[in-house]
């Protein structure tokens, strides 16, 4: 029977997502839980991989397994063998032809940034810093040069393994809550590094050293030198995959609205 | 000259506030940070020392100098040698009358709740846990047993050092969002784990364990056999001292309206 199962993680202690020899990896984690509560080894494929210092408020896995279990003892027994920064939030039987990653239609990332004359504190790994004051039009102006199809190359890391570089960029919303920014993006699909080096250009122009119409100029030039420095991981959140609703899988965690 | 300073910080990694030979406080390092910023031993005082695994988000403390600096680099000469996860808010001259502690008229804390089937992931460290449903109602009903001037010895650890068990609540704010519960109280002082032994009750009768009622039986008893166990301290924060306008220091962190 397949299953697929929603997990929240902090990143910071972890080497990213995917399964590595150090065996310090989310998946190492998820794995090696699973396979202690069904006594059998257990392999995940996820909806999307995180790098390291990413967090996931709702990564998606699926795997096959023989063991019968009720949902929530799925949930609860393999929360018992996670480390205290992992769970997994709800598990659900679903079809053969459910497919973590092939069958998402979309995925979401929230970054969040502070903007303080003071770096982060309690929000430390959790959340992007700027000191200087950010310019909200000609953020929203930027962001919009990145909206729908594109060759995003000048966005995408040199180990990036995608067969294509373009992507559709369905939405990019930005709010503020006092001195924390939110930027939620929705896409198609992501290239490796595409939200970090979108935020180093973003925020180039929100502190004014760059116009609005250079994020056009860095899309049309196709290259990765052409674009900022990516920007650090620690306010970056995995918000999840979106499926058709026929696979009946839960839309979003209540986590969801706990950020900024 | 004598400094005000506002700090924030996360005390999962910390043995508390107060200085201790281990050199793992936040006290440790904040004096540590500033004896290295001003080339001399600097000592504080601060409005309210927060156990181990106590977060603050506007902590305040005073000291004496005769270094000179401007308010903004007392900040950030402190702040770059501290660890990522405290940092000093704010830096401001005051009058030798003024007494970080002393001159506190009250103080806040707010303890922050994930109601959830599933154990906490990225609020761990960072919010307390119960995964049965609370009673709304009867959570308010028995939080306005505290309110006022009470004898809150069975709420006192056996280790509180304060000269009178005799304390006034003058508020108990309880907000919901989503899975997240905010429970907020301010006093002109309070007692050692007494928050957390409230918190205790307080869910004991929200999670219908007990009746509204029984928390005027405890504090009638005087006797800390008479509540619940004390409550974990992962989802307690500091939120700061009140003082007099007079002063004019500032009111809050930002931070503040961060949690949930």
């Amino acid at each position: 029977m397949r299953w697929a199962l929603g997990i929240s993680y902090l990143g910071q202690a972890y080497d990213g997502w995917q399964s590595q020899p150090s065996g310090r990896t989310i998946q190492d984690h998820l794995e090696s839980a699973l396979a202690q509560f069904a006594a059998q080894p257990v392999s995940t494929v996820c909806a999307g991989r995180t790098d390291a210092g990413v967090h996931g408020l709702m990564q998606v896995v699926h795997f096959d397994t023989e063991v019968t279990r009720e949902p929530f003892s799925w949930v609860r027994g393999t929360n018992s063998f996670l480390p205290p920064d992992i769970a997994v939030q709800w598990a659900q039987a679903v079809p053969d032809e459910f497919h973590s990653r092939a069958s998402a239609l979309a995925r979401r990332y929230a970054y969040v940034l502070l903007e303080s004359p003071v770096r982060p504190s309690i929000e430390s790994g959790r959340a992007g810093w700027v000191f200087r004051p950010l310019d909200e039009a000609a953020l929203r102006e930027a962001a919009t040069r990145l909206l729908g199809e594109h060759d995003f190359t000048s966005f995408r890391a040199s180990a990036c393994q995608a067969k294509s570089p373009v992507k559709t960029m369905r939405r990019i919303d930005i709010t503020r809550h006092g001195p924390y920014w939110r930027f939620e993006f929705e896409a198609n699909a992501f290239l490796h590094h595409m939200i970090r080096n979108i935020m180093g250009c973003l925020l180039a122009v929100g502190q004014g050293q760059r116009t609005p119409e250079w994020i056009a100029e860095v899309l049309a030039a196709r290259d990765r030198d052409a674009a900022a420095p990516t920007f650090p991981p620690d306010g970056l959140y995995f918000l999840g995959p979106i499926y058709e609703p026929r696979w009946g899988l839960p839309d979003r965690t209540a986590a969801y609205d706990w950020l900024p």
